[in-house]
């Protein structure tokens, strides 16, 4: 087959990004604005030259303590055996911390060192030296010294010392304005209606937070539609009122996909494509010599596109390095494959358990915000690199603070939507302390826990001969291993079914009956492995199941498809049904437990927890959900 | 002597900080009120309380790609050898990125995959297999899912999960209201005129700036007088209208501190004095439910006790843990002594040489703003500790970023107005570089260079002997080391008079018989040699000179000293002369020579250093500055 035959498209170049960054950069040439904006208000904002002092700080001689100020010499004669008296008004005289020394007088001696006589005389008893508790003129600021060479962004006490010197008014490097111009026919404002097909424009709202965050002056437009002509105009009008221009989306090389070809008959187009996953599809060029950058229109691979080549050029116009993430070394738990040719951009999970950081790839689609928003690092894996094995140490970046990393636990396992709840009560007791979980099924969490990858896993996991959760699985996977199982839930599991249950679904066989379309759990969840059981107690195939092969990674997942289809149905937690109206018909009450290392089970955190599962309020909470209720009074299993 | 006899005041308490932060903690009880904001202004801020989806996203199946719709099943027989045609409507329909998938279609096939055969005909070579390019609903976000707990600091990636989950407006912790009260009868407003007894209150600005930073609402009231009713009233009217109220200062045991006589009146002080150099003089206290935090007058000081007793007080209120500094190991340049019974902080330089990081001690006053500013870390020495020898390692907190530390040209040495215009012209050439420059003398920079604790020392030594500069002194003193002597300027030395020269100063013998003040420079230094050299030519002794034992740092200071007196004098270079508008006499012609290490000069920064040294645009802006001139196809001399 001549693959060619089908192609009507263009194809993206596979530029390094770092050659795409290099031809912008020297590109950009705006020289940098400067402005004079009041001292007090300057906090964060970048000098745009050196700043000098306007005064010394002290800009007298000053008293650096509460005492008198006396001429050194008059006091040479002063002994414990022979104390001197002085007179005030010509051998001294009172002076507070900070104020001036009259000219006649070089030293202070502390009030506490004085003894008085009477109103006019005192008396001491020990010689005081040239220059003693002085702040002389200059001894913090010198009048015309530099303060802050150009460049320096400023802090709280760097306002202090301009202050000090004079300084009230500061010359700052003007925000770069930074244009942004959502396009696409789909895009809708965030408050109008939702409709299939509609997409909410929040990826506008988002670039100017970044470009705010990295000290630019965001310019966000209208959403223009995707019209060549109304396109080349924004980008025209942008050009005129901002120093770099932003364009979303229309980069790929779609039949809609308008944007290269305005920026090519407008100006010079440097890059259409970077060889990165995600990411690739980069417009760069520059129109009226501004620069116009085209950014993709999935989030991940926009706000990612959006560091990559507008942050550089906000921070050569200030004048300032690009700031860069902290790294760390953490334990690959997963196998990562990559592709050659293209570097990949891959969103980890990091948790510290037993002394050591343990990385998990979320997921890979240019789609997933979240998989951005729950991040504790980015894995960027060179375009030469084939991947990484299971075990091996790799660099990341860090994407959250190494401190709130450490003090996370790591949950893995069973989806439950308690969890969130007993994290929120965790935090608003510990406030350093946060529940990091991934739903990977209870299988996976038990797996975790014999990894050393996780602190806690939720399990529910029926043992088909013995009918009982969880204990048969943990003696067979972790035998020699030292955890502890603690019960936690009881909770019901059901069909989750279009409100009225129009397909009358009460068993496995109404499924293959009413050809329903099944949403099924993935692989190694306990909600899956429960509904495999019941296939096997009515002698059904799981061929006979419609859609047994789709699998979804929640409850939630399940009653959102549910939500969306009549004909379809799932097994899931009462209150997944409850959440989104949906009915629910009532099969197992299920042992949820939470399993652990018997060493987090015994730590400060590993109690935290505990407690607040023990607490009356969080019980409480849990009971107003519905479909479940806390083990009271849980007696912990050891294995 | 009986020390009590002299004694008019309280002692401060020595209390442990940790003990006085519980304490406080504690009492700090406030509960967060929270406020709606919209959510694309709500960078930044904490959320409240868990923040749920509204709906699901995508809220339908979408389409993956641009392509058409089709019903998999219907795809099946399609193959290289025998291409399956597709009726559009009935088996297909055009789908484009983000477009809604039919209710009777499951999958997608891309553009680049189909051959058009007619208007309503479409030929393809391969099946879809069920779900293919399809987004799910709730691919990225389930309706109901928890996006955050309560606690979170959103960043821009995060305002788009809202969004796009139909979150328009979040609840946030509202920002604790911290009332700041400047106290002092001699305090002025920045703007006011200047007079010796008067201090510019800056305090008050910086302390706003850090509370803004920290995350909290800050309030600053106008100057208080010293004026018990006063600052009642004052402190009153603050805990109506605010959350946490800061008083400034009048928290030592001076006879006008009565902050705390005041808190003692009107509510409770749990601590007056914590075990800390600086910042001893902090009162923590309590006034109608409000925590009362007293910070000292001195800068330094006052930051610090607000870093230790506000910062914690806005991370309980936002229920956020409190941001720790990075740390860093660093070899010490110097001994650092340390008094039992107290915490020391100590403001550090830190350089990174060789490979290493080399940390040495700024001064130690709590009036020196600048120590504060120039600091790149802070050494904390546990109060039971008696300090550290000179090549200990130890463990610091950074106050910068580590790239910039580890970017930063350290130079030592005599202290010349060009290396800031230097520093400068480097910066906008190389963004990441910057001179870090402390002006120690050129002796003690020659020392620094033998140490590897600096890049460059600036160094101007005038040889008695060989009335040659610095050449013997680097043979002798670095004899063996791989170093390079640069030739960078020859400037005028000469005596720095007030306007006029009303003492007639022309040369060291007119000080003697004039009797003028004389300013010095540090041991060390290469004036102060160069002065040495001057009184031996003259026949004079030191004795013979006023001032001869006060030292000054720098050639500004000098000068400033001169500025404030008629009957000062002092040596230095013409630039310093010119800045405060003085008289200069001139003495010497002197080459001030930058020397390195062999390994700099080499490196990268090396090179940048040298070809800015080279420039036609620096030399211009240093002939601009009067009594130099840059040494022109400079020879570096290796030794």
């Amino acid at each position: 087959m001549d693959g060619k035959r089908y192609n009507r498209k263009i194809y993206l170049e596979d530029k390094p990004r770092q050659e795409a960054q290099a031809e912008i950069l020297s590109a950009f040439t705006i020289s940098p604005e400067r402005e004079m904006v009041p001292t007090g208000g300057a906090l964060g904002r970048i000098t745009a030259q050196p700043v000098f002092a306007n005064v010394s700080m002290p800009h007298y001689h000053a008293s650096a303590m509460d005492g008198i100020a006396v001429n050194a010499e008059d006091t040479y004669e002063a002994h414990e055996q022979r104390p001197l008296h002085l007179k005030q008004g010509q051998q001294f005289v009172y002076v507070d911390t900070g104020n001036s020394i009259p000219p006649e007088f070089n030293a202070v001696i502390m009030i506490e060192h004085i003894h008085e006589v009477d109103n006019e005389t005192i008396e001491i008893i020990e010689p005081a030296t040239p220059w003693q508790h002085i702040r002389p003129i200059g001894e913090d600021i010198v009048q015309e010294e530099m303060l802050f060479p150009q460049g320096h962004a400023l802090r709280p006490a760097d306002l202090g010392a301009l202050l000090a010197a004079g300084v009230t008014e500061v010359p700052v490097a003007k925000k770069p304005v930074i244009s942004i111009i959502p396009t696409g026919n789909e895009l809708v404002v965030s408050d109008a209606g939702r409709a299939p097909g509609r997409i909410i424009e929040f990826n506008g709202t988002v670039f100017a937070n970044y470009v705010r965050e990295w000290g630019g002056e965001p310019a966000l437009s209208q959403i223009v539609k995707d019209d060549p002509d109304k396109i080349k105009q924004a980008l025209l009008d942008a050009t005129e009122t901002s120093d770099i221009v932003v364009i979303n989306a229309g980069s790929s090389a779609g039949s809609k996909d308008y944007t290269v070809h305005m920026i090519e008959e407008l100006g010079t187009v440097f890059t259409h494509g970077v060889a990165t996953r995600p990411g690739k599809p980069v417009i760069l060029g520059q129109i009226n010599g501004k620069i116009v950058v085209g950014v993709p229109g999935y989030p991940v691979s926009a706000y990612l596109a959006l560091e990559w080549f507008v942050r550089p050029l906000i921070c050569k116009y200030l004048q300032i390095p690009e700031p860069r993430r902290q790294k760390i070394e953490v334990k690959l738990g997963r196998r990562i494959v990559s592709g050659m040719g293209a570097e990949d951009f891959i969103r980890m999970n990091i948790g510290y358990v037993n002394g050591q950081f343990i990385a998990n790839p979320l997921t890979r689609a240019a789609g997933v915000t979240m998989s951005l928003v729950r991040a504790d690092g980015l894995l960027v894996i060179p375009a030469s690199q084939l991947g990484y094995e299971q075990g091996e140490t790799v660099e990341v970046e860090l994407l959250k603070p190494l401190e709130e990393i450490k003090n996370s636990i790591v949950f893995s396992g069973s989806h439950d939507l308690t969890i969130d709840l007993l994290s929120s009560h965790l935090k608003s007791r510990e406030t350093e302390t946060k529940i990091v979980s991934s739903h990977v099924g209870s299988m996976a969490g038990l797996l975790a826990i014999r990894k050393g990858e996780a602190h806690v896993a939720g399990i529910h996991l029926l043992d088909p001969q013995t009918k009982e959760y969880n204990v048969s699985y943990v003696k067979k996977m972790l035998a020699g291993q030292k955890v502890v199982l603690y019960p936690f839930l009881k909770r019901k599991q059901g069909w989750i079914v279009a409100k009225g249950n129009p397909l009358g679904i009460h068993n496995a066989g109404d499924l293959a009956r009413q050809h329903a379309e099944y949403a099924n759990r993935q692989k190694g969840a306990g909600t899956r492995i429960l509904f495999d059981l019941l296939l096997d107690e009515t002698g059904l195939d799981p061929e006979q199941i419609n859609g047994y092969d789709r699998e979804m990674f929640s409850h939630l997942s399940v009653a959102a498809e549910v939500k969306g289809n009549e004909k379809a149905a799932g097994l899931g937690i009462f209150p997944a049904a409850k959440a989104m109206n949906l009915d629910f018909i009532p099969v197992a009450d299920e042992s949820y437990d939470l399993l652990m290392t018997a060493s987090f089970f015994e730590s400060r955190q590993g109690n935290a927890l505990i407690s607040v599962i023990a607490s009356e309020t969080f019980q409480a909470d849990v009971g107003r959900i519905g479909g479940y209720s806390v083990v009271r009074g849980a007696v912990p299993l050891y294995f």
